[in-house]
């Protein structure tokens, strides 16, 4: 028996020059990929949170001066309003029954039914996290309904609506696409939320803007809009930035994990989209006016982002510059449209930039996937069949999205009223539903007092 | 011997079949583990950090334009000479003697005192990213000052008073709950600084607003408080905004790994107590007045994070939600308390946000930690002794700090004396200590000269 | 044979225990490595975007409010266009040859040529993740001239100027020094580029500000310059402390990986030496005038930064609190020396800050690096060649970037012209190239209207 005694001895001294990590660890492979996942997701939904006065500069800027609290206020009490609602609501009726990893077993191809307040056996470290992500989503897409709603809705029915988008709206068009329900099951392809997320919450905020009716002085007798000009120019562009830097978590932490190395991928595609979208429209500016327009380039970035947000993974970065400048001349295309044709008074933009650009970017992954990620193809790729199946999942979310929202904006309206009185209109939202003015230093000097 | 060659060579085989890992690795499991663990706590450092931005803007949004640069300014200094003294002094006092893991060998229950400039065998890749992040903890401690003596101390002082707290009261508060000495000894649990940073820096904040006494105006004859209205508001917002984005590193870097997988619970519920902090404070405001003040609000956040920074990583988020709205709720009733019955006059609210919460946070511990992580047990797991502990750790703190606050302005009031002359504050510290005013090109109307 | 099945049979038994992690894993750890990899660069990337919008508010607040929206649309522009410049051509030219690693196998000591559009095999995950840290180093070269000749420079001037330093002035100093090229073959060493982002960008700042002349009023007829004074001080300190936020990931992201330790030493010193750069300066300031100017405090620890770009990974902390003491400094010095010495007038201190600053970082290498990272000594650790060498690398940026920065801006005079009129220059270059003032609703009051 000695040899084989020398033999086993000769072979772990080989195992263990073979495997060093064995020696001396105490967590295994997949302890750590949970723990260098865990740590990438909840950054991104760090970033996802931080969107959030983004988008409250990016409003309160370009409105007027006067209604600017009300905006804040609003962004504000959708994201923390919104988190207690999609706890103990959203949350159940998106994921539950949809992933059994995370401790949910119920549900079905419509609507989850389990995980209510993140309670019971659905409780552990990893739903906390993915709750975490998925809840800043749910505050983004009330958000983006505050865009066009502003300076004219009374802040209780905000509440109200905050709740109807983060318990129900948005969680149930996210169990279709994103928690195995129906449109996942017929392969339609989102993302980070083209569709979920900026086509939903820009179609809710269409169904509001046309119920609440246009700021007084938007149009003249013979429908001729005005331009009433935001008070602050560099929150516009600083909240852009800030949307920018978001929204890399947002995009690329929609992996879930760190240990899919497309993250790189999805990163740079984001950030092209952006930089094409902000460009093309800046040429677009200065070839028409000579003028480059910093609201018209932020607008276009932000345009070129949603267009990515549902392709990101899926796409080269040449594809990406492609669907970003498209998206920036989308925007500005789909502005004027709203304003000119629909006579709908959208005072953020936020119909141009996530509706119709929500709608882009569904279709862009039926036709620039090269399915370089997880087998998804387009036409470049060859597959005439993928752009029909996400022109259902587009059809869905106009659908629900201004169909909801027509319901729920209804609905408030009986219980609250929509929209303040004139004279609360005319002296604006701060002083009338906050108490207080934004800059109470400083001389104002309005030019629209319409 | 051939038979015996032919089981080695098989039995290698096998080996790199079961552990692929092992044939292509340079890097053992513990280095990887360590590797995301700086990633981890770095990265929460710079977020630590970035707080200080919020606070900044918090702070100078509240106050007068004509001292808001002044107020900047402290925060700039006292992160940036903070930084030289905690260096120097401060992370010895705090951490010598108490891990023996990052080279630190000296110190007892009550004071460490090795490891000063971080030179010697203290030095190594470990212990710069450790300080990193608790230099950010102690710059914290003395921001929350700057709110309560704003407007009226001299800048000398708080330099002075800077240096102070960096490097003796907060570390040896720290080392005592932190660093293994005897508060930590006898059971006491913070888990990111409800009682080290919170209730410190507001107890110190509390001694420095008494001995300043309140701004010229505050306080009429009869000794009613009026409300010195801040002068931007959207600045308000924007700093607390950022605070909630920097406090998931302030708590989830708590842990000072991501391998402990708990970070994704402390997020959530860092998350959720803020929105609760929020909401409970819009619904009372809107009850009593029908108008949501967005400043009681953004503080509501603040109370509700202050309450769970403690109990962040021992409860669940059923119990952070209930812990945010009772920190809303506590922030509003001290604020009041501080004005009309203390009669101190404390400009950003830093003595109810952070010292009231920050008692609520340590005894929230003792009330609703579950056993859920590192067996720390309170009320609602049947354990009694725990709020008594806590109760320890809260007075503690109330008595160290004010009474360390108490000595230090007193002493400063000797060297440079406190307040700055009637006549500057009349006029704004910004042109008298800094020679600039904040917004040189606007028409400041200013409706608050007394 | 049974007792070798046996054997066999224990051994595998004996290897599974040593090595646990074996038995459950499916990622290798070099799979996991990377992961935490890209986390860490990806991240890192983010952070040094967010700077773009640090540089923004710095410079829109230290100028004048009719030419604010101006910088800001400089800045988003100089990162959108140049995302698609560094894109399509600079990336090629900057590491096309060097790195074997990303797929790139042609170039020289002089330039690279291979990889434009990041196209063919040089596209994978990993170069994906390179380019996004890499461009946001080329738009932060862009950002830095930006501040040299804003308030006089024309917008389509600065588009074209922005296209010359990502497709060309930027990349082929980097592929010098970081790409392989001639003066990495000497032994420059520059961790995170104090002479390839901020002596390149700081140099062709001065070519600039020096062919467009001082803005009209800056100069006495006798040659004395005035204070033109910004008109948003608190810009300047948000932009600050973005800034510093950001260039945590601009120099710690700098090793590529976060499986490098040192990246926590990396973290402290740029934080020590931000604190040293603002500490120095305002000792400086409080004992020359009594005020501590907020503005110059900001530059302080902007010029320590700049300083210990180069060599934060090879110093210690008090060789890092010690470049930033004497970066502050520099930063007043060599400001008034350009202003009063040079007559050159550069209205956000780039020069100062980022030529002058950049230099000495370079040399401080040469001087502190202690042999601790990557054997890289200087003089303290007795060796009197490194900062020879160092000087080589700086000479070669001043010539290259002056060099380049002259001819670019003489070739777009031709093309565009590179001036306003001074009839657009007394109106403000808002109105005139973009359209649009910053704050449309508040009193402006200009005292400065030369």
């Amino acid at each position: 028996m000695k040899k084989q005694l020398l033999i086993i001895y000769l072979i772990v001294m080989l195992v263990s020059l073979i495997s060093p990590a064995s020696a001396d660890n105490t967590l295994s492979n997949n302890d750590i990929a949970r723990s260098i996942n865990f740590t990438w997701l909840l950054i991104a939904a760090f970033l996802v949170f931080f969107m959030q006065v983004g988008f409250a500069m990016l409003g309160a800027g370009i409105i007027r001066v006067k209604n600017s609290l009300n905006f804040f206020t609003m962004v504000f009490m959708d994201f923390s309003l919104g988190a207690l609602a999609f706890w103990s609501i959203g949350f159940a009726l998106m994921f539950g029954g949809s992933n059994a990893s995370i401790g949910l077993d119920l549900g079905n191809a419509y609507v989850g039914y389990s995980g209510f307040l993140l309670a019971g056996k659905t409780f552990d470290n990893y739903s906390a996290g993915f709750m975490l992500f998925q809840v800043m989503f749910a505050a983004a897409t009330v958000s983006i309904v505050a865009c066009a709603v502003v300076e004219r809705l009374k802040f209780k029915a905000y509440l109200l609506y905050t709740v109807a988008v983060t318990a129900i709206i948005y969680p149930i068009y996210g169990h279709w696409i994103w928690g195995g329900g129906w449109l996942s099951q017929l392969g339609v392809k989102d993302f980070a939320g083209s569709g979920a997320v900026h086509a939903v919450g820009g179609f809710v905020a269409l169904a509001g803007a046309y119920l609440l009716g246009p700021r007084i002085g938007k149009f003249d007798k013979d429908g001729k809009p005005n331009v009433i000009p935001g008070h602050d120019i560099t929150y516009i562009v600083i909240g852009t930035f800030i949307l920018i830097f978001g929204w890399f978590g947002f995009n690329a932490g929609s992996t879930l994990s760190a240990t899919d190395l497309r993250i790189s991928v999805i990163a740079l595609n984001t950030f092209m989209a952006a930089a094409a979208g902000a460009t093309s429209v800046c040429f677009l500016m200065v070839s028409r006016s000579g003028k480059a327009d910093i609201t018209m380039i932020c607008n276009g970035a932000l345009g070129g982002l949603v267009a990515i947000t549902g392709p990101c993974a899926y796409v080269a970065p040449w594809a990406a510059v492609l669907i970003g400048m498209v998206g920036g001349i989308i925007f500005v295309k789909a502005y004027s449209f709203v304003e000119w044709k629909l006579k709908i008074d959208d005072p953020v933009g936020a119909i141009a930039c996530h509706a119709a650009n929500g709608i882009w970017g569904l279709l862009a992954v039926g036709i620039f996937a090269d399915g370089s990620y997880q087998g998804v193809t387009g036409l470049i790729a060859g597959n005439t069949d993928q752009i029909y199946i996400q022109l259902i999942g587009a059809i869905t979310a106009i659908v629900w999205a201004f169909g909801m929202g027509y319901i729920v904006f209804s609905l408030i309206d009986r219980i609250t009223g929509l929209r303040v009185s004139p004279e609360e209109e005319l002296q604006g939202l701060d002083i009338c539903e906050h108490g207080i003015c934004a800059y109470p230093e400083f001389s104002v000097n309005s030019k629209d007092t319409r």
